[in-house]
C-alpha cells in the first residue's frame, strides 16, 4: 500500500464511550483544502451524501452503513439512554423497556433507514449497506436497544475494513490486464476517495504502479462537477502516480494518437447483464474505447452489482440541479436562459465492457451472474 | 434572417477617410459582455486572432483579409502617406517614389502577411484568405501604393460580404436533411459569431428553424475554452431558438434516449477524402453519432476544404496553453502537479460523416473532390 494510502481514510467511525460518529474527508473542498467533517445525526449523514461530501458508490455504501448506526444511537437517547454503550451485551428482559415502545423504536429505525437510501438514488452500494444493516436489526430484536446499536456500529466497522480488502482483491485482479507501460484512462473518480481506501479502478491503476512504474494515467475532468479535474488528480499527485488532466471531450484524440492503451472506470450499479451506470460521460468513453479497439473495463465490487436487475435500461438515473452545469466555482460560464437537463449517470452497454473487475475475479459481462455463487 | 442577425456583424471593415480598420466583437467577454473592439495594426490583428477575441474559421479567415489591408495602410503611412485613400486610383507612374522603395513596401508587405498566417495553424481559413489577399496584391503590383490598399480593402469587404450569402446558402442546404422537429446535436460555435454572421452550423439550425420551429438545439458546452456554453448559447437565445447546454461527456446520455436526431459542427480544415479538424471533442461526439446510428453532418464553405490535403493525418492540431485546462474564470480546477496536454483540435474520420454541407450543396466525404470544380 502507498504511503498516501497509508495515512489517510476517506471515511472511519470513531468511537466514543457513548457510541461514537462518523468522520470523512470533505470531498467538496478537494483540492483546494483536505479537510474532514464529523457527521453525528441521520439528517447530516443524508445531507453529505446528498450533497457529495462523501461520493463514489463504495464510500457512500459506508456512509449508509454509519447513517444507520448514528439514527440507532439517536433513537437510543430517547427511548433508552445510557452513559456507556460498550457494556457487556445485555439480553432485553434486563431491559426495563414496554413493548411498545421497543416496537416504536424499530419503525422508527426501519423509517430512518429507508430515509437514509432515498439520498441518492443510482449507486446500488447505498441500498445495499443498509440492506446489510437492516439484517443487523433483524438479528437483534431479541437484544437490548444499546446492543442493537453496538450491533450496527460494529457491522459498520466491519464493512470499513473489508471495503479496503476487497478493492486490493480488484486492484490486484485488474492489474494483471494492464499492459506494460499502459496510458490508462479513467473516468470521475473511483479512487482512494470514492471507498474507504486504495480505490476500485485506482486501486486497479495502484496496483499496476506497484509492479511497472512507468505507466500513465489520463484523468478525465468529469464535468459537470469535475471529479476527475479535482479529486482523482489530487489522490494520484499525493501518490506520485503521473496523471495528465484532459477534458472529457478529448478521449478520441488521445485515443486516435495511440496514447490510451485501455480504460477502467469505476461503477454506480451494474445489472445483470453487464450493463453499468456509472459517472456521466462513462458510454461516451467506452463508445471511443470501442472505435479504437481499445479494452475498456469497470472495476467494482460485488456490491455495486445488482442482479436483481435485468439491463441497464431498468436503472433509475438521478438528475441533479441545474447550477451544477451553469455554475463553475460560484461564476455562470453560459448566458441566461438556457435549458439545462443533468443526469448524473449513464449507462454503458455491456457490449462495450472487455470485463467487469471484482474481488472474485474478472467477469465478462455475459458471465457476470456467476457471481451469485462467490 | 432573424432579428439578431439583422442587428450585429461579427467582423466588419470600417471606412474612414485615410483607409479604415476592422471592427470585431471580443468573443472572449461572451455571454457577459457584448463589446466591440477596433484593430488597427497588423500587431493587434495577430493578438486578437491567437487570444481568440476573434475566433471560428470563417470570422478568423476576414479577420486575416483585414489584418493584410490594415498592414498595407501601416507600411502606406511610412513610405507614402496619403490624406485622402479615396481618390480615384492612379497608376503607378504618378507617384513619386523610387523602384527600392516600391520593392520594400511589397516585400515588407508579404513578410506581414506571413507572419499574420503564423497566429493560429490549424483553420485553412486564414491563409485561404491572406492567399486571396496576395493574389490582389499580385494584381495590383502595377499600381499606386495606396491603390494597393484600396484594393485589398474592397477585397476584404467584398469577403465579409460573400461570407454572409455563402453562410446562407449553407444553411438551406442543411435544412433539407434536418428532420421535423428534430434535437440536433452541436458542438463548440459554428454561429453568427464564428462567421461574419448567420453561421454554418448554426446557419443550418437557423435555416431549419424557419421552416419549422419545433426544432431544439443540444449545445455541447465545448471544454477547455466554452465556446459552446458562451456563445452558443449567446446566439441562440437571442434568436429565440430553444438551446439546452450540455456537458461534452453528456452527448451519448442524449444519444442513447432518442433526443437526439442529428448532430451538425463546424470545420477548420477538411482533407481532401472529408477528414476533419475540428474543435476538440468533435470527434468524440460523431464516433457517439455513429454508434447510435444518428447522421453527423459537417458544415463550411468551400473555403474551409483543403484539397491539397490528402487526409487528416496531415492536419497540424494546434496545442494550446496549459491555464486553458486548469484554470475556469480565473481559479484552479484541479490539483497542482498534473500534467496537461491541451490540443485545440481532434479528426474526424470521413467515415464518420454522413455529409459535408457546402454553399454548392452537400457532399459524402468520397465525392468531396468535385467541390474543386463548382
Amino acid at each position: 500500500m502507498s504511503e498516501f494510502q497509508s495515512k489517510i481514510k476517506t471515511i472511519e467511525w470513531v468511537k466514543t464511550q457513548t457510541g461514537g460518529h462518523s468522520l470523512m474527508v470533505d470531498q467538496t473542498k478537494i483540492p483546494y483544502a483536505f479537510e474532514k467533517v464529523e457527521i453525528k445525526t441521520l439528517k447530516s449523514m443524508y445531507d453529505a451524501i446528498k450533497t457529495m461530501i462523501v461520493r463514489g458508490a463504495p464510500a457512500i455504501g459506508i456512509a449508509g452503513a454509519h447513517g444507520c448506526a448514528l439514527f440507532a444511537l439517536e433513537l437510543l437517547s430517547k427511548y433508552a439512554p445510557t452513559e456507556d454503550l460498550w457494556q457487556n451485551i445485555t439480553h432485553v428482559t434486563t431491559e426495563n423497556l414496554d413493548e411498545n415502545k421497543r416496537n416504536s423504536f424499530f419503525e422508527e429505525l426501519e423509517d430512518g433507514f429507508n430515509y437514509l437510501n432515498s439520498s441518492r438514488p443510482t449507486a446500488v452500494n447505498l441500498s445495499w449497506a443498509i440492506g446489510e444493516q437492516k439484517k443487523v436489526v433483524e438479528n437483534s430484536k431479541n437484544l437490548a436497544l444499546k446492543d442493537v446499536c453496538v450491533n450496527l456500529i460494529n457491522n459498520a466497522i466491519k464493512l470499513e475494513n473489508e471495503d479496503i480488502e476487497i478493492n486490493k482483491k480488484i486492484g490486484d485482479f485488474g492489474a494483471d490486464v494492464v499492459p506494460k507501460g499502459a496510458g490508462i484512462l479513467t473516468h470521475c473518480n473511483a479512487g482512494a476517495l470514492a471507498t474507504v481506501g486504495y480505490g476500485t479502478a485506482l486501486g486497479v491503476v495502484r496496483s499496476a504502479f506497484a509492479r511497472d512504474n512507468t505507466i500513465k494515467v489520463f484523468a478525465d475532468e468529469t464535468r459537470p462537477r469535475g471529479q476527475g479535474a479535482k479529486i482523482t488528480t489530487f489522490e494520484l499527485i499525493k501518490d506520485g502516480i503521473p496523471v495528465t488532466l484532459i477534458t472529457d471531450g478529448m478521449c478520441s484524440y488521445f485515443m486516435r494518437n495511440k496514447m490510451i492503451d485501455m480504460v477502467v472506470v469505476g461503477a454506480d450499479r451494474i445489472a445483470a447483464n453487464g450493463d453499468t451506470a456509472n459517472k456521466i460521460g462513462t458510454s461516451t468513453v467506452a463508445i471511443a474505447a470501442k472505435y479504437y479497439n481499445i479494452p475498456f473495463y469497470v472495476a467494482a465490487p460485488k456490491s455495486t452489482i445488482d442482479l436483481s436487475i435485468k439491463s441497464g435500461n431498468d436503472i433509475i438515473i438521478e438528475l441533479r440541479d441545474e447550477d451544477e452545469v451553469t455554475m463553475v466555482n460560484g461564476k455562470r460560464i453560459c448566458a441566461e436562459g438556457v435549458n439545462i437537463i443533468n443526469p448524473s449517470f449513464d449507462i454503458t452497454d455491456n457490449t462495450l465492457i472487455a470485463g467487469i473487475i471484482t474481488e472474485y475475479g474478472i467477469f465478462k459481462p455475459e458471465n457476470l451472474k456467476n457471481i451469485e455463487n462467490c
